[in-house]
């Protein structure tokens, strides 16, 4: 009997999910649902388009409609689903028309994602305020910077940075607003950050850290944005404070939830058999430190959409965790991390020696040789690495992936320190930076 | 009592001996002895001088005079080694001016290096047939470029390659010649070689494979080489095929020789104590077939060196093996491999499974998305990877580091298609190459 498997949500998540249910399964029925009248862009290119590197958010669609005719995907735009019933195995749905249906599932997956927080900072409903989360988001954004003259983008995050530049690529006067104490509070240690913040500022982004963002003012559309008792003018303010998992139909059809999203095992199945989740709703388990985390990344959300699908369908695969390995290019400055920073694992008690070295992208003598910063946290007493973080010009990304698989393959700060690494001087120095960071830690571990 | 260590050779392997040796004793006498002008200079550099890339030779000098005083290392040059008494401990030198001298050593190093290899041919001896080996080499090659129209390169590895792109930098119709049936032949296997050798056609390299160099042809001076039957015209000739360790120091003195270079344990000892080696005379151990390698590449040398250095200061440390972890940038492409080829494992006696995949160095919607080529090379029985190549418009030398830790760590293939990778769409795509390829494998092995 054809099984019928539905997938609520059809962004990164959902479609990666039904692309593995449906090699899993030639004969399924598969029907994704979404309440945006678009499916499957990439939402991390959004600051990309603002900035113009990418000439529309039509760009931003990864799976044309061929796809779905291909992978013999029902997709339903613009439908909400009202409640999941899991008794009967039924999902309500309510059709832009305002019809309704219910339909029947044998497996389900959540991929209902996460939606913008925005922190009641008073004056938040006011003409010009936005957040980044869809393309109609970016839209609205776009459409703003085209005549704006100024922008505060509250938050110092990955999104709000990334916003940041776009809005001075595209010529304003912007200010980042982060109240935590230096940017990237949550990937970063502050030295780091404060290197990121110097490179930012050198192209001109006013960075306030420290403060928080009062009121934003205006009387119907936005004029500026008070800090710590100071008026920044702006006509275009970005609030990029994080997201919140969407829950409620989780929650209502009885799927428990872990401290941060929904809770699954590693076949990422529910509490409730036939029930699956994956991406930005569902918790992870961190890969050191063993306890619930909300990735909230593209990669571990196609990750666990992958497995869910497999399973959804009937096959086997198992998703053993993540630990946040993330990249990011703000100008000319490549910057990314894996694992724990050194503040987060202090907070999760885990003794820790750290080191950093700065080197260079290519031999010193060949021209336009970068340099490059590297940070490494190990675990005090086994000297097995825990966290990294990177900075530099260029050829960041893949370091932050030897760094990441360093970490899941518990390797000490000595292995690593001896790890072979290849060398060219148009591409590379000698004593890769990497290996350089692992002697500087053996060095304080004596 | 300070004790004495003498380093025969003052390359990357000398220079990074002494100063390990240093580091390990603040006291000790140090001494290096080369019979060259010019001691630590970037061999590897040689081809991007030529190019263009490099302003001058000297600029390839990595350790400035002052290195030497503050590390308080004695460098005697153009000086030559013409006996080790490993009985008496001291070494017979004899300097430029005739002058000779009898050296006293508790320990020594030897970096004797490699020379150019030149097989055979009929008509090597011509004036404008050149190998590249040393800053002399360079300048007697930038010398000849000044006025040349056509040089040929015979041998197809690194090196040559190397120069034969610039070569055609410098404007001069250039043909490669290689004997094997393709380019890189020790490096990578065909199918991947012949994606190297379309992307350097495209720049206008000639390449002939399969073919020798049956003469080079001129009275005095070099008019042409003659490949099978055919004349191709050539002002200038380079010989890259390949060097051979520098053993009859060793030899002489008693120095056990394995297959490729000297034989040591794995604190580089020789089998005479207090007798030390590392570098391009030098014998390895694969990583992966446990088998004596030669690896000449400058990555090696440096860890060897620096094992040496701190043993034979008194300290402890290991190298446990190499595997030969590559990397150049030929044009726009990058090329690069770890492990073991498809081919080499044949050879070796182990039964694999491989698989290639193409893909993008950016989001597939990113402005300057190149392509990028990745082939991976399993153990059939365990699915662990023991090989792996890459070719592509950037971020290739990271991956390369990437695949190098996977088999060090002897990943399997499943393992490595669940790594956690690092994405944003201005670096990478969401599904990171490397694991797409591991899933390839992966069906494969099914």
């Amino acid at each position: 009997m054809t099984q019928k498997i539905i997938i609520i949500g059809a962004h990164a998540a959902g479609l990666d999910a039904a692309s593995a249910a449906r090699k899993t399964d030639r004969t399924a029925e598969i029907t994704l649902i979404t309440k945006e009248d678009k499916a499957a862009y990439s939402r991390c290119g959004l600051p990309f388009v603002l900035g113009g590197h990418i000439e529309t958010f039509d760009d931003l669609v990864v799976f044309p409609e061929r796809f779905y005719k291909m992978m013999k995907l029902n997709l339903l735009l613009e439908t909400i689903v009202t409640k999941i019933d899991s008794k009967e195995k039924t999902v309500d749905i309510t059709y832009k028309s305002g019809n309704k249906e219910t339909l029947q599932y044998d497996s389900l997956i959540l991929t209902t994602g996460a939606d913008p927080f925005i922190p009641p900072i008073k004056g938040r409903e006011k003409n010009g305020v936005f957040t980044v989360r869809t393309i109609e988001d970016g839209q609205k954004i776009n459409k703003a910077l085209e005549t704006a003259k100024s922008a505060v983008i509250v938050g110092a995050g990955l999104i709000g940075l990334e916003v940041a530049v776009a809005c001075l690529e595209r010529g304003l006067k912007t200010t980042v607003v982060e109240f935590l104490p230096y940017i990237l509070p949550v990937l970063l240690d502050k030295a780091m950050a404060d290197h990121v913040k110097v490179a930012v500022e050198e192209k001109g982004m006013n960075i306030i850290v420290g403060k928080g963002a009062e009121e934003i003012l205006g009387v119907d559309k936005v004029t500026g944005v008070r800090v710590a008792g100071e008026v920044i003018p702006a006509d275009v303010v970005v609030v990029a404070t994080g997201v919140r998992a969407n829950l409620d139909l989780a929650k209502d059809a009885g799927v428990e939830l872990g401290r941060t999203g929904i809770k699954t095992n590693l076949r990422m199945e529910t509490n409730i058999k036939g029930i699956y989740a994956a991406g930005d709703c569902t918790e992870s388990i961190h890969l050191v430190t063993h306890r619930p985390i909300m990735s909230q990344l593209g990669t571990t959300a196609v990750k666990q959409a992958k497995v869910a699908g497999i399973n959804a369908a009937g096959g086997y695969s198992t998703f053993i965790g993540a630990m946040g390995s993330w990249i990011t290019r703000l100008f000319s400055t490549e910057v990314g991390g894996t694992g724990l920073t050194e503040f987060m694992a202090g907070r999760s008690g885990i003794e820790t020696v750290s080191a950093a070295i700065v080197s260079k992208t290519r031999a010193d003598y060949f021209p336009g040789a970068l340099p490059i910063r590297v940070k490494l946290t190990v675990d005090k007493e086994t000297a097995i690495l825990i966290g990294a973080q990177v900075i530099g010009g260029e050829e960041v990304t893949q370091r932050i992936n030897v760094l990441s698989l360093a970490i899941q393959n518990q390797m000490t700060v000595y292995e690593l320190a001896k790890a072979e690494t290849c060398y060219a001087p148009p591409v590379s120095e000698t004593w890769e930076p990497i290996t350089l960071a692992a002697e500087m830690v053996i060095r304080k571990l004596k």
